[in-house]
C-alpha cells in the first residue's frame, strides 16, 4: 500500500504540468537515435500516447536520413551533398518518398497504435498540407531538395478534431505535382508556426546548444540565439536548427526546444519538469 | 455559340446520374493499366475530382503489384506465390509497405491534387482502419499476406466530413504491430461494406465477367455469380473478384462492378451511362 | 462506347468552371422570353437544377410584366406609365401580387421541381425579405411602385441551409403593411449585394450592352459603364439595368452580367464558358 | 397601479396553458369570416404572434373560397360543384393559384408581420410540401380538385428552425407539374398528422358540432364522432370536417378542434381556457 | 365567454413588452420584504417563471440580512458594523454561508420549481463565478466582508443554455480559498455588467429614489444620479445602490432600476408597463 | 535526471488505468474522516482534480452527519434516531439544509477550486435533480428523512458538458416544495444508476466489507453480497451500504466500491491500482 501511495504522490507532481499544457498543441520533430533504438522508440511512442490522454495535442514530424541512406546504398545509388543538403534527383526522390512515407511514417503509426494511441500518418502532399518549392544553394540547383512555400493545416485540424494523432512525413508538393524532400526540422518549425503551437520540440542526438566551452546553454533568448550564429559559436549542424527555432518563436510559437533524443522519455522530461532538458529558445529568456 | 450549346446539352445528359448518386459513397479499387499508363492515370484522377465536385464521395483503394515486383527485382529479392497470393516474408513486407504506402499512394494523391481535388492518402494501419490477420492456404503459412479481420471506418468519415478524398493503401495491422499485405480487391470490398457504399467498382485489365463462350456478361444476380464459380466458368483470376463482389453486395453495398480500367474514363462511363460498362453484380438482376 | 467517351470529355470541359464557382451564390433576374417560350422555360429550369447539383447556389428573382398586363386587360383595367414605371394604384397592386406571387412564382417553382430541383417560392414580404418604400418621379406619386429600402436575407439563408432553391417575387412591404411593386432587376441587384453574391445575371431579351454602332460590348469596367450612360450611348431601357449592375458591383458583387435570355441555356453558357455571353460589368475590365 | 396589478394577475391565469403547450406545434386551418372581417383578421394575426412569442409553434393553412369566387365572377368565369367540391378546370386552377397563393397568402403574411411576427408564406408545391393527386367523385372527373397523396414537411421544419411562422396555401403539385386545389381542412389535417402536432384547429363560421337538437357538443371521442356521421346527425358541411379530425387524431395529433372563427381571439380562447370553445375530438373523451 | 375575451385582451397588452425583451437577460437583486412575506415570495417566484416562459432570461442574486441576523442571534453571536457593512469574522462568515447558500438560496429554488420553473441555485464560489477580495473602510479591516474582483460568468451561461434559471448567493472566493460576504446589490451590478444584461433590477423596501422633498424621481440620467450623491440628496442607504446602478449602466447594462419589492408583482410591473415603477437610471434620461 | 526518469516511469504505470477509464463517469460518496481531517481533505480534492484532467468525469455526493450534529448541539436541538436514520422535523431539516448545502457543499467546492479544478456545488432540489419522498420505518413517520423517488440528471450533464465538476448535497425536494434529508450513500447510488456510471465509490471510515472473522473481503459478487446480509454477517451500518451497491450494480453501474477514506488518496488508489482497495461488488466476481 505504502508503495502505491508513493507512486500516487509522484502522479501529483505531474499535475501542475498537466494543467499548464491542457488543450495545447506541441509539435515534435522526431529523429535520430530515438527513431532507431528499440527502447527509445517505445519510450517515445508511450510519451506521445500519454500526452494525448492527459489533454495535450501532439503533432509529430519525422525525419529518416539514415534509413534513406541505407535504401539508396541497397539500390546502389549515390548522393551528392551541398552544404549538408542532399542534391535530390528524381530517382532519389522516389526512394525518399518510399522510405519516409511508406516505411518510417507507418512504423511510427504502428508503434503509437500498439500502445493504444490513435495515430494517422500522412505526408505533406496529403490535403495540400505542405506546399513546397525548390531550393537553390549558391547557384547549385538542388533538384527535389525543397523549402516550405506555405502550410495549409486543415488536414491536421480535421484529424485532431476526431481525436487522432497526426504523424507527418516532411515531403512537400507543388501545384505541378513535383515532390520536395524537406528537412524535418524545417517542416516542423513551419507547421508549429501555422498551428500557433505552444511548443516546438526538436529531438536530436545532441545535448542541446553549447557555448564556446562546450557547456550546455539551457536557456536562450531569440537575440542570444542570433548572436550565437553571428559569432559562429553555433556549429554547422546547429545553425539550421537554431534558425528554425528563431523563426518559429518569431511566428507565434510559445517556446522552441532542442533536446537530446538519446535520453529515455526525453519529450516528457521536457514537458513535465521545471528545469526541462536541453536548450529552450524563447522571445525573452526564462523557461 | 452553337458548339457551346451542343456541349451544354451533353452536360444535361449527365444530370440524371448526378441526381441519382448525389451524396452517395462509391468505393473504387484502382489498379492495373489504369495505374500505369500516363493518359489513363490522368483520366482516372480527373474522373475522381469530377465525381467529388458533383456530390459523390469517392473512396479509393489501390493495388500495386507490378511496382512491388519491380522494386523487389531491383533489390534482388524473389517472391513465391501460392494460389496467386504472394508469400510475404518480413523483408518483402517492408518493400510492399514502402512501394504501396510511400510511392503509389502518394503518386495518386499528387495526381488528384494536381487536378484540384483534395486527396489524403493513408494506409490501413492509420487510425486502425484495417485490422488484419494472417492467411493460411492449404497449410502454407503465407507470412504477412493477410486477410481483413475488421474495418474501423472512423478515419474515412473524419476525412470525408472535411471534404477530403481518401486514398487507401491496403496494408492492415494487428494489435501486436504486425503489418499485413492485403489484396486490394478484398480490402475495397470490406471497406465498401463497412461504409454501406452505393457502389463498389473493381477496376482491372479485363473487360468484365465472361461466359463460357468468352462473351461479356453485363449483368449478374448474386446467385448467377455463385453459379459461375461453382460451374468453374469463372477463370482463376476472376474467382476472388467475384467472391469479393458477392460478399460486398451481401453486406449492404448497392451494386458491385468489375470494369475495364484500360478504357479511358472507365469509372465515369460506369457511373454516367445507363448501360454501364463491364459486369454489374446485384442481389437481383438489372442495372 | 466512343460516343460515350466523347461526351465524358465534354463533361470535363465544365470541370474548371465547376471548381471556380463551387459553393458560390449566383443571383439571376429571370424574365422576358425565357419566361414565356416553352423550350426556353425548360432550358432555364434545367440550368438552375444543374447549377444546384454541382455546388452553385442559384437565387432567382423573377419579373412578370407581360402576364400582369394580360391579367389587367382581362379585368378591363388600364395602366399609366411614368418613365417606364407603372403607376400602381391599390387595385393594380392586387393584380400584381396575384400574378407575380400566385401564378408566375409557383409556375417557376413547379418547373424546377419537375426537373427534380427543390425550389421554394416566396415574395419580398415573406420573413421581411424586401423592405420597400414608395418611389417618386419628378413630382409624380407612383402609388405602389416601389424602391428597395433594405434587404433582410435571413429567409434566403434559411432555405439555402436546407438545400432549397429560393425563387423570389419582387414585392416589398413596409412596416405599415403596404405592398410595393419593385422592378425585378432592381430587387435582384439589391439581393445580390446583400448576399455578397459571386455573380448577378440579368436575363433579358437583348444581346447585351451595345456601343453607338450597335456592336456588342462584351466587357465593361464600372467607369466605362458610367460613361456610356453619361454620354447617352446606353438606350433608355438599358440605363436602369446598367445602374443596377454598377451598384451591385460597387456593393461587393463579383461581376454583373446582362445576357440574352432568348438563347437556350443562356445562364449556363455565361457560367460555363470562358468568353461568356452578353456583357459583363466588373470593377476593372476583364471576364 | 391597482389596475396594472389586476392585469398582471390575468397574465398569470395564462401561465399554466403556456407551460402546457411550450414547444408544441399547433396547426390552424384559417378561413371564413375570420379571414374577411377586419377586426377578426387583426385579432387572428395577433393571436398567432402571441402564440409564437410564448413558445408555441403555429402553422397556418388557409382557405379562400369567397375571394376565389369573387375573382372568377370578375373574370366572367363560372364554376360547377359536385358534392360541394369545385370542378376545377385549368383556367379556374390558374385563378385559384393566383388568389390563394398571390393574394390571400401574402395578405396573411403581411398582417402577421405588421404585428411583428415573422411569417413566411408558401404553397404546397414549394419544397414539395404537398404532393397532390386528382379526386374522382361518383365517376365525375373533378379536374384539378385534388386530394393529398403525401406530405413532405421539411420546408416547414426549416422555416420553424429559423423562427419563422409558416403560412400555407393548400395547393398541391404532382411529379408531372400539375397543380391541385386542395380543401384547406383536408390539407391542414394531413400537415398536422405529418408534424405530429399537439393540436389541429379548424376555424370556421360555425359554433362547433351540434347534436340532433342543435345543441353544441363540446366534447367528442373518435367513436362518438364516427357515430354522428353514421347516424347522419352531422350536417353535410360538417362531415368532411369531422372525417378530417378523426383521421388527424388517428394519425398522432393530440386533439382536433372545430371552433367558431367569428368569435374574436377564437384561437387563443381555445388554447388558453380550460373549457375551450367549440368541439374537441380526441381518441378518448375529455378536453 | 365575454370575461374570457376581456382577459385575452389584457394578454395582448403584454405583447409589445414580450417582443421588446425577447431573448434578453434581466438581472434581479432579490431581497427585503419580497423575500419574507409569503404572498410576496409567491408573487416573485411566479414573476420569474412567467418571464422565463415568455423568452426573457432572468438571473437572480439574493441577499439575506435579516435571516443572517436571526441565526447569529440564535447562536448568541454579535456583529459590528462599519458604515453599514458587517465586520465579518470567520465564525460569522460560516453562518453567512450557511444561511445564504444553504437555506435562502435553496428556498428560492424550491419556490420557483414549485411553480414549474427550473431553477438551479449556486454561490459565487461555484465555477469561480465571483472572485472576491477583502474590503477596507477607513483603515478598518472588514474581515470577510468583500468586494468583487472579477466575474467569470461561464457557469451562468452553461445553466442558461440548458434552460435553467440561475439563483445566486453573493458569496465570493479567492484563489487562497477564502470566502467573502458580498453585498447583493453590488454582486448583482457586477454580474449584470459581465452579462451585458438588458436590465438590472434592485428590489428593496423603498419606493425608489426621492428628491429633497421626498418625492419619487421616476427617471434619472447617470449624471443626475451622480449629482444626487454629490449634493447629498440621496440617503445613506441609497448611495451604494445608486453607485451600483451608475457603474452597471456605465459598463453596458441597458438600464438599472430601483423598485419597491413590497408591491406584489413588482418585477413584472417594471418590465410590463410603460411607466415602470420606482426609479430608472439610464445613460440619458427617458424610460 | 535519473530521479526525473524514475518519476516518469511511474507516470506510465498509470497509463493503462487512464486509458481504461477515459471519458467514463465515477460517482463518489464523500464522507467520514476524509471530510474532516485537513490532510485527507486536501488529498481528496487533488484526487478529484487529477481525475478530471486525465479524462474521467467525477461526480461527488457528500454527507455531513458530524457537522449537522455539531450545529444542532450549538443550537440546543436534539435528534431522535430510528434504525440509524435521523427523525428530521422541520427545524432540523432547516439546519440540515444550511449545513449540507451552505457550508459543507461550498467548502468542498472551494477546496477543489483551490487546486485549480472547476467545481460547481448544487443540491438535489436544483434543476429537480433529486425528487424525494418521505420514508416510514415500522410505522414511525420519519419527518423529512427521505428516500429517492426519481433522479433527473440533466443539470449534471449540463455542468459536465461545460467541463465543471458537480458536487452534490443529498437534499431532495418534492412537487409540493417539501425538502428531504437523504442518506448520501443512497443518493450516490441512485445518481450513479441514472448516469450509468462506470464506478460508484462509497468512501467511509471502514476498511471495507468483512467476513465473520473480521477479515476484509476484497471481492464480492452481487449474490455473495446478498448472502452476507441474509446471513447477518454484515454489520448494521454495512447493510444499507451493501444494499445501495447491490442496487446500483443491478441498474447498470459497472462496479461498486466500499473503501476506506482514512487512507490518503483512497480514491486514486482504488482507480489506479490493479488490486484496488476495500471491497468491490460486481455482478460477477473479479475486479
Amino acid at each position: 500500500m505504502k508503495k502505491h501511495i508513493e507512486k500516487i504522490k509522484i502522479l501529483f507532481e505531474a499535475l501542475p504540468y498537466i494543467q499548464k499544457f491542457y488543450g495545447k498543441t506541441v509539435v515534435i520533430k522526431y529523429g535520430g537515435n530515438a527513431m532507431v533504438e528499440d527502447e527509445l522508440k517505445k519510450s517515445f511512442a508511450r510519451d506521445i500516447v500519454l500526452m494525448k490522454y492527459i489533454g495535450i495535442n501532439p503533432v509529430i514530424v519525422h525525419g529518416g536520413g539514415p534509413q534513406i541512406k541505407g535504401m539508396l546504398a541497397r539500390l546502389g545509388m549515390q548522393s551528392k551533398f551541398v552544404e549538408g543538403i542532399r542534391v535530390t534527383d528524381a530517382d532519389t526522390m522516389d526512394v525518399v518518398e518510399m522510405v519516409l512515407g511508406g516505411k518510417i511514417n507507418k512504423e511510427i503509426v504502428g508503434l503509437i497504435n500498439h500502445f493504444d494511441g490513435r495515430a494517422v500518418g500522412i505526408g505533406g502532399k496529403d490535403g495540400g498540407l505542405i506546399k513546397g518549392k525548390s531550393v537553390k544553394i549558391r547557384g547549385h540547383v538542388m533538384g527535389h531538395a525543397g523549402d516550405v512555400e506555405e502550410i495549409n493545416p486543415e488536414v491536421i485540424r480535421s484529424l485532431e478534431d476526431s481525436g487522432f494523432i497526426p504523424v507527418i512525413a516532411p515531403i512537400g508538393g507543388d501545384d505541378g505535382g513535383v515532390s520536395y524532400n524537406i528537412n524535418a526540422d524545417l517542416a516542423a518549425g513551419h507547421i508549429a508556426a501555422a498551428l500557433k503551437a505552444e511548443k516546438l520540440i526538436l529531438l536530436s542526438d545532441i545535448k542541446g546548444v553549447m557555448d564556446k566551452n562546450k557547456k550546455l546553454l539551457p536557456n536562450l533568448s531569440v537575440s542570444e540565439a542570433k548572436s550565437l550564429i553571428k559569432k559562429k559559436v553555433a556549429t554547422e549542424g546547429m545553425v539550421p536548427k537554431l534558425n528554425c527555432c528563431i523563426e518559429a518563436v518569431g511566428n507565434g510559437v510559445g517556446s522552441a526546444h532542442i533536446i537530446d533524443g538519446r535520453v529515455e522519455h526525453a519529450v516528457l522530461l521536457e514537458v513535465f519538469t521545471d528545469a526541462g532538458i536541453g536548450t529552450v529558445i524563447k522571445q525573452k529568456k526564462g523557461k
